[in-house]
C-alpha cells in the first residue's frame, strides 16, 4: 500500500474538503468545496472521452484535449488530398468543422452516487466467489438500467478499493463530436516514438473539439441540423504565466493503478507477467514488420497497430527498468510488515491475513492461463469470430440477463469496432501474426495452458489454408454474422467460426473462473482495504482509490527532477529546443512558420519573463496515469495553464509507487498553444471564442 | 579574435590590477594588486609540475595536485606486492615519504620581466623569416643563460600575442619530490576514461606530493638527506563550502589556447587537421590494440599510450562535434570583419591585412607537409636515432649556438626520455605501429608529401627486418649512443640509425622552412595582435595573451549549465552519486569503506547545508585547458576551496572560442578531498599539517 503524502493521490471530488489543509499549503487558492463541486467550473467544466481527458473552454462547447486523444478524428478527416495530419486543420466558422467519427464520444459526469449499499445488499460472506460475483453483476446492471432511463446519459458502476464502495457514475453522452482545430502533427506529434515517455519535450500536443447537440439541447446523433451544446460552465485560460514551484490542480479520468496491490502482486508482474509481455510484443512487433515490409500501404495501416506495441512495450519496458532501479517490492514488504503488525494487534481474525494470500495466489494462477488463452485473441478473425459468436448466445437471453459487454446498450458498440477493424487488417500480415502467437503458446510452459486446449488449436502450418477459407476478413460479410443466431453459426463452414465455436466452451470456463476469483477478491480486498484506510486514518492520513477511469482531481507543482547526480531536468522546455531538436527528419520536423516564428523571436505576450522565451512544455509533480491525457492543468485559481499529455519514463512505476522525488508529469503550456494559434496557425477565431486572460506588456 | 566579457580570460597576474571594477562585480574580496603580485599568497603559494599545476598547502613544501597529475611517481612506486594505484598510498610520516622520480621536478615562478624590448633589439621589418627566427632565438638563448648562472633556476622566454611580447620567467627548480599521499585510483580516477569530459563526475582526482631541499634551502638533486622545502607562502584551506553563484579565483598554468586565431585557421584545423588526426588516433589505437591482445603485459605497458592517444582523439572529437554544434568560424568571420573595417579606416597600409593572409595561407599549407612527415615520429626508435643523431650534431657546435632542445641544459632530459621508453615499448607493438604509419603516410594526397622523403622511406613490408636487426631496443645500448659522436652514427650498421641519417636532411630543410614561416608570423601577427588590442582597447576592453604554459589567473562562478534545452547540469556532485554510479565494475568500483561511509552517512563538518550530503565535484565558469589540471581554485578571500581537474565536453571549443553559456571547468570540492582524507583514507597527519577552516557545527 502507498503512503499519502507530497503530491500522491488521485482523489475522488467529493474527498478534496479532507485535504483542506493541504490544499492550502500547497497554495491552491480555489476553495476546496468549490473543487468538489460536480455542477460546478472547473469540475463541471471537464469531459472524458473515453480513454482521454477533455475540457470546455468556450460557451458553445469548444473542447481542448490532446493532440493524440483527437488524432483519429484528424485521420479520419485526411486524405492524399488534404492531409490535416501533417498540415494541420482549422475550421474558420463553425460550418467548417468536420464530424470526429461516428463512434466519437463526449462524456460528462454530471452526477455521483455512492451505491454501495444497494450493490452490496443481501451478499453474504459464505457465498461462493461466482455467485458473489454474479450477484454484484446483477444489482449494477439494474442499477445501470435504472440511470439509463434517460437516454441522454450513460451511467456507469465502477468498484473503488476493489469492491470496497461502488458509485454509480451518471454522464452525459454527446454523440456529435466535430473537429474545431488540430496543429500539424509536426507541432502536435513533434518528437514522435522517439519522445515518447522523455523528457526534454517539445511536443504541443493539443487540438480543439466541439459538442453537438440536437435542436433541443439533448445529445443527438450526428446530423447537420445539431447546433453547437451549450456549455454554461467552462475554463477561463490564464497566460499570465507559471514558474518554478507554482502549484497546480489537474481534473481527469485517470484510468488504472495498483497501488495497494501487496508486494506478492509487484513480484509476479515484475518477475513473471512484465517479462511475458514484452517478449510477446516485441515477437508481434517483429512478425508484423517482417510480414509489412516492402509494402506502403501494409506499413501504413499496421502503423497505429505497430505505434500502439511499441507504446506498451516501452511502458512495460519502463516498469522493469524502474523496479530494476529501485525495489519497489522491499519498499511495500515494509509497508505490509508495518500494516500486518498493527492488523494482527488489533483484530483478532487472524485468519483473515491467511485467506487473502490464499486469494491472491488464486488470482496470479489464473492469470498465467489467461495469458496463454491471449491466444484466442491474437488473429483478428478468431477474435471477431468469438465476439459475433458470443454477441448470438448472449443475444438469446433477455437483455438484463446478458453478460456486460454484450447487452443491447452495447451492440452499437461492438458493431463499431467490427466495421473499424478494416482500417488496420491485411490477411497476410493477420496470419503471420496469429502462426507467431500459435508458436509462442507452444513454447509456454505446459502447465499455464488452459485444460483441453492444446488439441484443439490448430498447428501453426494449417493457418494459412484458414485465412485463405474465411471469409471473415470481408467487412460486410463480418458484419452481416451480426444479425444471426447461434443456430446459424453452428451450421458455418468459416474456419474460424468454426475454431470459435470449438474454443467458446474453454473461454467460458476461464471466464467462470475468474468470476470465481473475482468475486473472492471482492470478499477478501474490501476487507483489506478496509483495514488499510482504517489503519492510514489513525495516522491521519485520508486515503485516495486506486485510479478506475472516474474523474479526479490531484495537485502538485511546478517541479524539476534528478534523474541522476549532478543533473536535473526541467520544468520547462521552450521554442529554442525545437530548434535545437529540429533536424528535418521524421519525428523531429518542425514547420518552417513556426521555426522562422521562433528565428523572428515573434514571442509576443507569451514571452516568460525568466525564460526569455516562450515555455513550450512543463514538468509537475501531480499524480497522473493514462487516461490523463488531455487533463485540464490548473493554476490556484482554478484557470487553465495547460494540458496534460505524458510523464516522463522515470514515472512509469508510479502505477504502482508514486516516487513523489522523480516522478514528473508533463504538460504543455497553454503559452505555447496559445503561441502557435496566433503566431504560426493563425487560429484568431478560435482564440476569440475563448476566455483568455492575457498579460499586460 | 575574441571577446573578453564574462568569465572568459586568462590573465597574466600584472594585468589583474586592470581588472579590479571586474573582480569587484564578481564578488572577489581578495584586492587585485594582492593578486597580481608573485612575491606574496596566493601566487607565491601556485607552481607548476611541467604540464600540470598545483600549490603549496603547507609550510614545509606539502603540495596538493591532481591524482592524475601525481600518477606516474605513484606508479614508479608501485608493484604486485604493494599497489599503491589501487590501494592508494598514505606515508604517516615523511620518512615514509617516496621518490616521485628523477624527473620529476617542480617550478615555482618567482620572477617575471618583460624582455621585450632586449629580444626584439635589431630586428628589421626587412629580414627574411629565417633570419628574425634565427635572431630572436638568440637573444631568448642568451637572456635565459643570463637568468640561469644561479643552477637553483630554471628561465624560459615565452613569447605573448604569438611575438608581439616576451616575458623572462625564472623558476626556482625543485628537483627532489616525493610522493606524500594519494587516494585509490578508484577514487582518484573514479569514472576512468569513461567520464573523461564527461558530466556528471564523481572523480576525487588529488594527490600530494612534497618539495624537497638540499640542507642549504637550495634545490637539489634527489638525495636522503635532504629536508622539506620551507614554502613559507602557502594556501590556506576552506572547509567552510560554497554554493551556485559564488565567485571563485583560479591559478595556475593553461597549455596552449588559439583564441586570436584568424576565421582561415579554425575552418583549416576544422577541415583539415583534426579530421587527419582523428583518422591517424583511431588507426594507431586499433594497430596498438591489435597487437596488445591476449598478452596481459603489452597491455599494460601501452595502456598509458593508448590512454594518451584516446584522451587526444576524445578531445579532438570534441573539437570537431563542437564546431558542428555551433558556426565558431562564421562568429569569427563577424568579428573578424568587424575588425578589418575598423582597421581599414584607422590604418593606411592596406597591404597589411593581404600579407597577413598571405603568411598564413604558407603555414597552414606547411602544416600539412609536417602532417606527412609526423611518419618520421610513428616509430619509437626511429624517433630514438633521429634524436641521438641530431644531439650528435648539436654537440659538436659551441653550446649558445646549438638549437633549442639540444642545448647542454636539455641533456638530462633526453637522456630520462630515451631511458623511459623501456616503460612503454615493445618491440612488435612498436614495428606493427610503424608498419601503419607507413601505410598510412602512402595514402595520404601526395602534394603533402615532403619533397624526396617517398623514395627515403622504408617499403611497410621490410620494416619487420629492421626491428629484428635494431638494437635500439635495448636500453643500455640506446642510452650508450648519447655518448657518440656524428662520425660514429655514420659507421652504424643499425637499420633505424641509418634511416635517422638519410631522412635528416629532409628533417632539417622542414625545420628550416618552419623558421622561415614563423620567422614571418612573428613579424606579421604581432602588429595584428597590436592592432586587435589598439581596437579592443578603444572600447574599453582589456585583451589577455593566448595561455602559453605560463602563470595565468582566471575567475568566474560556480554555475551550472544547460547542455540542451530542458536540461541543466550541475553545479554539483554528491557522494550519493558515487552509490548511484559504483557498478563493482571498472571505472566504476568505489571502495568499500567509501561505500560504508556515505552509507552510515558519515558526513562530519563536509556535509553542505544545501545538499544535505557531502559534494564531490562541482562546475565553474572559469576560463581553463590543458595544463590547469591541479590549479588551485580558491573562493573570494584567496582561500583553497578545490582543484581544477577537466572540463566538459561541451567545453572543448573553448581553446578556439570561449562560449561563456556551457564553457565549464570540473573541479574537485575541498570538502570531498577533506572527507576521504578523514573518514576514507584516515590520513590525519596531512590534515593536521595544513591549515584548514573547518565550518563550526
Amino acid at each position: 500500500m502507498s503512503m499519502a503524502y507530497a503530491d500522491e493521490g488521485q482523489w475522488q471530488p467529493h474527498q478534496l474538503p479532507q485535504l483542506k489543509a493541504e490544499l492550502k499549503r500547497v497554495g491552491i487558492v480555489l476553495p476546496a468545496e468549490k473543487l468538489a463541486d460536480l455542477t460546478k467550473a472547473p469540475l463541471s467544466a471537464m469531459l472524458s472521452l473515453g480513454g482521454c481527458s477533455a475540457s470546455f473552454v468556450s460557451d458553445a462547447g469548444l473542447v481542448v484535449t490532446n493532440h493524440h486523444c483527437a488524432y483519429g478524428a484528424i485521420q479520419r478527416n485526411s486524405s492524399a488530398q488534404k492531409n490535416y495530419i501533417s498540415d494541420g486543420f482549422l475550421a474558420k466558422t463553425m460550418s467548417e468543422e468536420l464530424p470526429a467519427g461516428s463512434d466519437s464520444r463526449m462524456y460528462i459526469t454530471d452526477k455521483v452516487d455512492n451505491v454501495t449499499a444497494q450493490v452490496l445488499q443481501g451478499i453474504s460472506p459464505t457465498m461462493t466467489g461466482k455467485d458473489r460475483h454474479a450477484m454484484v453483476e446483477n444489482k449494477i446492471k439494474a442499477l445501470i438500467t435504472e440511470c439509463e432511463q434517460d437516454k441522454a446519459y450513460r451511467c456507469s458502476i465502477p468498484s473503488f478499493h476493489r469492491g470496497m464502495e461502488y458509485y454509480r457514475i451518471r454522464q452525459l453522452m454527446i454523440r456529435d463530436v466535430r473537429l474545431v482545430y488540430a496543429p500539424s502533427d509536426k507541432i502536435g506529434n513533434f518528437g514522435g516514438e522517439v519522445d515518447n515517455f522523455e523528457w526534454p519535450r517539445h511536443t504541443g500536443d493539443f487540438s480543439f473539439l466541439r459538442a453537438y447537440v440536437g435542436k433541443d439541447g439533448r445529445p443527438a446523433d450526428p446530423s447537420p441540423d445539431n447546433i453547437p451544446y451549450k456549455s454554461k460552465d467552462f475554463l477561463t485560460i490564464s497566460a499570465l504565466g507559471l514558474k518554478n514551484g507554482d502549484p497546480i490542480l489537474l481534473a481527469g479520468y485517470p484510468g488504472r493503478t495498483s497501488r495497494y496491490k501487496l508486494p506478492e502482486e509487484i513480484r509476479f508482474a515484475r518477475d513473471v507477467s512484465y517479462p511475458k509481455r514484452i517478449a510477446e510484443s516485441q515477437s508481434d512487433v517483429e512478425v508484423i514488420n517482417a510480414a509489412t515490409q516492402g509494402n506502403p500501404d501494409a506499413v501504413v495501416r499496421y502503423a497505429s497497430v505497430v505505434k500502439g506495441i511499441n507504446n506498451g512495450l516501452k511502458k512495460t519496458q519502463g516498469l522493469v527498468d524502474g523496479f530494476n532501479r529501485k525495489d519497489i517490492a522491499a519498499i511495500k514488504d515494509e509497508q505490509d510488515a508495518e500494516f500486518r503488525s498493527w492488523f494482527s494487534k488489533n483484530n483478532p481474525d487472524k485468519d483473515f491475513l491467511k485467506e487473502l494470500d490464499t486469494v491472491i495466489a488464486s488470482d496470479m494462477a489464473l492469470t498465467e492461463e489467461e495469458f496463454a488463452w491471449s491466444v484466442a485473441n491474437n488473429s483478428e478473425l478468431l477474435r471477431s469470430a468469438r465476439t459475433l459468436y458470443r454477441l448470438a448466445l448472449e443475444t438469446a437471453k433477455p437483455d438484463a440477463q446478458r453478460e456486460a459487454g454484450f447487452q443491447q446498450r452495447d451492440v452499437a458498440f461492438i458493431a463499431a469496432r467490427l466495421n473499424r477493424l478494416e482500417q488496420s487488417y491485411m490477411q497476410n500480415v493477420d496470419q503471420a501474426r496469429y502462426t507467431a502467437a500459435l508458436q509462442r503458446y507452444n513454447k509456454l510452459d505446459a502447465k499455464t495452458h488452459p485444460q483441453g486446449l492444446d488439441i484443439l488449436l490448430p498447428m501453426p502450418e494449417s493457418v494459412a489454408s484458414m485465412y485463405q477459407q474465411s471469409e471473415l476478413g470481408n467487412t460486410a460479410k463480418r458484419l452481416a454474422w451480426l444479425k444471426q443466431d447461434a443456430a446459424a453459426f453452428l451450421q458455418s463452414d468459416d474456419a474460424f467460426i468454426k475454431l470459435a465455436i470449438k474454443l467458446h466452451d474453454i473461454g467460458m470456463t476461464l471466464e467462470e473462473r475468474r468470476k470465481e476469483v473475482n468475486g473472492n477478491l471482492e470478499r477478501v480486498i474490501p476487507q483489506y482495504m478496509q483495514a488499510v484506510i482504517t489503519w492510514k486514518n489513525s495516522q491521519g492520513k485520508p486515503v485516495y482509490a486506486d485510479a478506475n477511469s472516474t474523474l479526479r482531481v490531484t495537485y502538485g507543482t511546478v517541479a524539476p527532477y534528478s534523474p541522476k547526480d549532478g543533473v536535473t531536468k526541467g520544468p520547462f522546455t521552450t521554442v529554442e529546443g525545437i530548434v535545437e531538436k529540429h533536424t528535418g527528419k521524421e519525428p523531429f520536423i518542425a514547420p518552417d512558420n513556426l521555426l522562422t516564428a521562433i528565428k523572428e523571436k515573434r514571442y509576443g505576450v507569451f514571452k516568460d519573463a525568466t525564460l526569455g522565451t516562450v515555455p513550450v512544455d512543463f514538468l509537475s509533480s501531480a499524480d497522473t496515469t493514462g487516461g490523463n491525457s488531455g487533463s485540464a492543468v490548473l493554476n490556484k485559481n482554478g484557470e487553465l495553464i495547460g494540458l496534460n499529455f505524458d510523464s516522463t519514463y522515470e514515472s512509469i512505476t508510479k502505477d504502482w509507487y508514486f516516487d513523489s522525488a522523480i516522478t514528473r508529469a508533463i504538460h504543455v503550456d497553454i503559452r505555447y498553444m496559445l503561441w502557435v494559434m496566433k503566431e504560426v496557425d493563425h487560429a484568431d477565431n478560435v482564440l476569440k471564442e475563448m476566455s483568455v486572460k492575457y498579460p499586460i506588456k
